[in-house]
């Protein structure tokens, strides 16, 4: 078999073979294929796609590159939920806990924050003490005690995908949807679950930006996981308008503890809700979205997926003082008002624009290197459909460098668009793909 | 300007400038930017195609990359043609002096015997003391004695080519029309020519097999060319038969010799005359292609470009007694006959199974590095259209190795296909474009 052949092939827009892509992936990783060969590789099915069930033999081929965590031996229902990336986007901090609650075991290896986006880990982290970088016993003793652990991913899981992003980064052919589903999916299922549920976001403040390119992703996610015996579902959610009220680290975990406790707002609540219920589906634990529901508002009304939190914090090593009291958590120096410059009614919050500005102040990094800071970000006081009077206060803006603020202060500006008419608020779920 | 944003645009289908083409091949031969980011640029080229200004500017980088021979001290029209390479191609041996001898100055470059299909430097070297491997002060001394010479193609010459071909060849970026247009037109301008004539070959023995993607590259050649300021015309001739009578070194030189002296096969006659009538027109000597043709026959007749061709042997150092007794030239030890098995006409004698032929017993090579013998090929006695009868010399096979001539021997029982109807041999040339 040669390297060149199989490109050809490709480019002719053929189907390749299990074998055929385990010789490419395999021989990438051992070096044995030079980049040229698979960034030209990359380019042809950027133009010709690849079946799901190629889409599959890539999946599988890039997790056999790797280390895979073995959670055979625990004893439970092994669901994660994974998200395409966005705006003040907390899910996972509300969503794992109260999954565990519902008697879920959720092995969660998330990523950290770069350019307009947050990460799961660096938002835990803004709990003083807490730790992301577990030991893979540790991350199991975690499950077992918990039914949830949050960590990062090891650098010996999917070593492909590592080796191909960056290659895919500096060759244009980031863009392509099968790459884009078996980089995602061989992560997640290096990671030790069984199922999974996918957020794809999709508007400005997401990678997709078109609801037709987040279906298209969302329909090869599902129909990779099925090639591949795998049970999954995927749910696309508005990202035009950042999630909940607030983007920037410990501010969301504040506002995750609120969510934890009752007091979340809506639009988070819900996409919390309806995604964790469809981890209930495909667990069996739930046998339809509305009573799977229904289990997670008990679990968060009896206090046990709150409970669950604090076990995990303990575990981690964060200080339970911190969480249990969050205003004695990091806080930003400065705080700084937005008012509004005119009336009318809140026809959107760019979710990019928003992001843009919590990154500027130090909630996400330009590379990633840089660090970020725990306390900085942006509140939203008012949302997408609320009236607001001249000067009302329409965010505020929670920053250390003063010229940072006033660069934050001109992006949160553009990004709060007024309209005469009244608006209501667009929903977060647009659609739902399941696996049938 | 980054070059993963050009191989972006090139794949968003986006017109690349001048600047941004010069940036992707100067740093590429500067080995700022690396192979990976050129071969996914070049699949980009293969599936979105480059206009013929852009391929124009790619010709103009590659030229840029590299030496140029600075031939416009000469006081002539400089003229030259390229084939895009067959089977018996012998017309440049021809073509060279013919033109010569009706007043242009040809400086010719040529390349190898590769695969099944010859080369012009092995068929010269195939005269014993004939070097190609000229200075480029011998070959300006060359072209102002005799009005043409032959060598091969300096290392310094289009570097930027030879670095994206070795690449093309492993990534399945070859067949691209822009990329071989502008390879081929880079080669040719660099070594000092003002205008070409371009036979592009289309057939089984050609690597344009359909008349269609004949015509696309000459339509990108020509109109590249106009892009270019130059003058192009290009021939599409038929390379389904071996052209002429002889595969093979030698015996295509002494082919060559009986053209220069009035006795040549009438399909080789035909087409060297067409196109150095092209190459007349594109200097302005002839002005249609009727005149042009008869000026070439007078050269004939008259015995002008046969001394050409022997000037020119003399001066590059060839034996000329072997060249005015091409007996006492190298000879094959075995010559074999293939009789026919059957009946009929000629309906074709296919090029590809008998340049294969021609390459197995020594003529051509695998790999760039193999030794070409100058005594075997394959001489055709009957060709398309003749009648056989059973028992006829179809061929004689000229070679050194037993074992190869029973191969050979093979290939050619399959390259012959009879027919029990009378067959009209088909025209070489198919189709001219011609630069308005």
């Amino acid at each position: 078999m040669r390297a060149v052949d199989l490109i050809m092939k490709k480019r002719d827009g053929k189907e390749l073979s299990r074998q055929e892509i385990d010789f490419l992936i395999q021989g990438y990783v051992r070096e044995e294929i030079p980049d040229y060969q698979v960034s030209s590789f990359a380019m042809a099915v950027f133009f010709n796609g690849m079946s799901f069930k190629e889409t599959g033999y890539l999946t599988r081929a890039m997790i056999d590159s790797g280390d895979v965590i073995d959670l055979s031996k625990l004893n439970g229902a092994l669901v994660d939920k994974h998200s395409t990336g966005g705006v003040g986007d907390k899910v996972s901090l509300i969503l794992a806990p109260l999954a565990a609650a519902c008697g879920l075991m959720v092995p969660m290896m998330s990523g950290r924050a770069l350019g307009h986006t947050g990460g799961t880990l660096d938002k835990l982290e803004s709990i003083p003490g807490y730790r992301t970088d577990l030991s893979v016993d540790s991350f199991i003793m975690g499950l077992e005690k918990v039914g949830f652990a949050m960590t990062g991913q090891s650098e010996k899981v999917v070593p492909a995908d590592r080796k191909m992003y960056v290659l895919r980064d500096v060759t244009a052919t980031v863009e392509s949807i099968p790459l884009i589903t078996a980089s995602i999916m061989s992560k997640k299922f290096a990671e030790g679950a069984e199922a999974f549920v996918f957020d794809v976001k999709c508007g400005t403040g997401a990678f997709m930006k078109s609801i037709e390119d987040a279906e298209t992703l969302a329909v090869s996610l599902v129909n990779t996981g099925k090639s591949l015996d795998r049970r999954i579902s995927a749910v696309i959610s508005d990202m035009n308008q950042p999630l909940g009220l607030t983007v920037g680290n410990f501010l969301e975990v504040r506002e995750a503890i609120e969510c934890l406790n009752g007091r979340g707002p809506k639009d988070l609540m819900d996409l919390t809700l309806r995604l964790t219920g469809h981890m209930l589906l495909l667990s069996g634990i739930a046998c339809n979205i509305g009573s799977a529901e229904e289990l997670c508002r008990v679990k968060i009304e009896d206090g046990s997926a709150w409970q669950k939190f604090l076990d995990n914090v303990e575990l981690q090593g964060g200080d339970p003082e911190i969480v249990l009291n969050p205003e004695k958590g990091p806080k930003a120096g400065r705080v700084v008002s937005l008012s509004a410059r005119e009336e009318g009614y809140v026809e959107r919050v760019d979710a990019y624009l928003v992001g843009l500005a919590a990154g500027l102040l130090g909630s996400s990094r330009a590379r990633k290197e840089d660090p970020v800071l725990p306390e900085v970000g942006v509140e939203l006081v008012k949302i997408q459909g609320d009236s607001v009077k001249f000067g009302d206060e329409l965010c505020l803006i929670h920053g250390r460098d003063p010229d940072k603020i006033r660069e934050a202060e001109k992006l949160l500006n553009k990004a709060y668009k007024l309209s005469d008419e009244k608006i209501l608020p667009s929903k977060r779920v647009m659609k739902e793909i399941v696996n049938q």
